[in-house]
């Protein structure tokens, strides 16, 4: 668990892409940003005041998270001194870059010196459990897509949103880097070792009130020969109660894979439904998210029509209409 | 790779079943072995001439294999004279336990001083790529089970052994830790990290001779909620050929899972056959093995005949009656 709220650390970012973990986190969780560091040359900006450390810590941030990603995942020299800074006021560190905090050997020095923590949220920092298959209480909503890197986890966050809006308990439940560092808590799921990736999604959906939902971030897909094995873990672990159909309408082939076409949402659902029914034989599939960004307004809503009229299931695309009618589906799971 | 040939240590061990990683390996790669070494009180006998270190050493020996398992998987006390003592006598070790030979101070400091290798076959030694879905050259068949520890390491095995007695072109690929001492190589599949299971898989089943089959172990059942994710990263990186249905028919439950039933081999065939043609669209069932271990003589094979009738695909306990027929149908394919 990382302690919020954060100062955002955007560094010298070249551009507003590489912030954006950055701005996830302002987008989802703005009560977890107190502010933003930037370096000079910085070409990122995620609209939140800009602070020195004195002063993010006067206003109570308690973790500096690294919200930009650098060309091959790496520590930048040129943050280490803002960074062993930062731990000498008292701030934990937190990254979801490829090389670890923890292999740098002057902040693990500082970290050790000051007795801040650094958050490799890469790298789980918890033993897992094998799963054990017990049927837990509350509920869980699963997106699974076609491919990966086709919406699902931005249908969770959507879907968290817009049910506790309207009241409804739920939380969500990160399963990946990006995830986790909006949340502060969660599962690198890709990274947990094989035996273990059942058991890591059931210790991170545990037994909760009746009417709570848990909104899993989905993972990869089952259809995609790199990753499909950590989807199922995610279907089996989880235990939905509620699926969604999570589809980029324009992809052309499997995502690293040019040689894989894509499956129908037919077969995603009946393949998901099948391997959910094996741990929750109540489960339905409720709805249909679809990523249109590549596709003009007109082009999106009748991409939308189509499929929900050939799937018979509510379809939206979360980001342009909010996911209102996937949570109304899952209410009327009751 | 473990060097071969093996000196067996088979320690205190208690009993027999304590010895089965020994007996593995004497029953599938009895020129692996050239001998055993057993300590005073040892209860396991794998028949294998008894001997000395030196006299190991003078018949070949190259590695001292810890086939027995201790309760708790521990590194006795005990054994460590023998351990180091071997080392100084050039053999490397390799293990299978839980605790792990380069996490004991003594031994290590002994493997460094004399060069010798500490093999835990428990934990993955290469860093594996992430799996690129392409198709291979040369054929290949996985058991899969209606539950783990239905018989798919045996079926493997035996198949693998089968084809090569008639000539055939055929590699036992090992996925678990008993599979990779029998054969000094393999994928600990249950220890490599998540986004690495499926190409850890196509690793070990790389392009060959395209009339040469790659027996692969099978691991766990896309029907057990605790392993199922392991077994998909398996389907999908091993691109197989052809399926074997493998099933204990006395089970009540799947293992560890008591609320679990079984799937049906009818659902095991459907669903795997599904998952296995996203990679490899000509993948065909092509028969089934049945552990009839806890079944009486005239049980197992009304057993065989019912289910064979039922499914309509060559069905055999190939410890019974040998893989043969299973063979014969990955003949036929052609």
């Amino acid at each position: 668990m990382i302690k919020t709220p954060y100062l955002l650390f955007l560094g010298d970012a070249p551009d507003q892409l590489a912030a954006k973990v950055a701005q996830g986190i302002k987008d989802w969780r703005p009560e977890n940003a107190v502010g933003q560091f930037r370096l000079p040359g910085c070409g990122a900006d995620v609209k939140l005041q800009d602070m020195t450390l004195e002063e993010a810590k006067a206003a109570g941030a308690r973790t500096l998270v690294i919200g930009v990603a650098n060309r091959g995942g790496v520590i930048s020299e040129n943050w280490k001194g803002v960074l062993r800074e930062a731990m000498h006021l008292g701030f934990d560190l937190a990254s979801g870059l490829h090389n670890l905090l923890r292999d740098e050997a002057d902040l693990v020095a500082v970290a050790e010196a000051t007795g801040c923590a650094l958050h490799d949220v890469r790298v789980p920092e918890v033993q897992y459990p094998i799963a054990n298959g017990v049927r837990r209480s509350g509920k869980r909503c699963l997106a699974v897509g076609t491919d990966c890197s086709a919406g699902k986890m931005y249908t969770a966050m959507a879907m968290d949103r817009d049910a506790r809006a309207r009241g409804i308990k739920s939380s969500f439940r990160a399963t990946g880097q990006t995830g986790i560092l909006i949340t502060g808590d969660g599962v690198p799921l890709d990274a947990v070792v094989a035996d273990f990736m059942a058991g890591a999604v059931e210790w991170l959906t545990p037994d909760n009130d009746a009417d709570h939902w848990d909104m899993i971030e989905g993972q990869g897909s089952l259809f995609h020969a790199s990753y499909s094995g950590v989807t199922l873990a995610l279907v089996h672990g989880g235990q939905p109660d509620a699926l969604i159909l999570s589809h980029e309408p324009t992809r052309t082939h499997m995502r690293g894979l040019p040689d894989y076409s894509l499956p129908s949402l037919e077969d995603l659902r009946d393949v998901s439904l099948r391997m959910a029914r094996v741990v929750n034989p109540t489960c339905q599939v409720v709805g249909i998210s679809v990523n249109t960004q590549h596709l003009e307004e007109d082009a999106a809503m009748a991409c939308l029509e189509e499929i929900e009229g050939r799937m018979g299931l509510p379809t939206v695309d979360p980001f342009r209409q909010g996911s209102d009618r996937l949570v109304d589906a899952l209410v009327a799971l009751g």
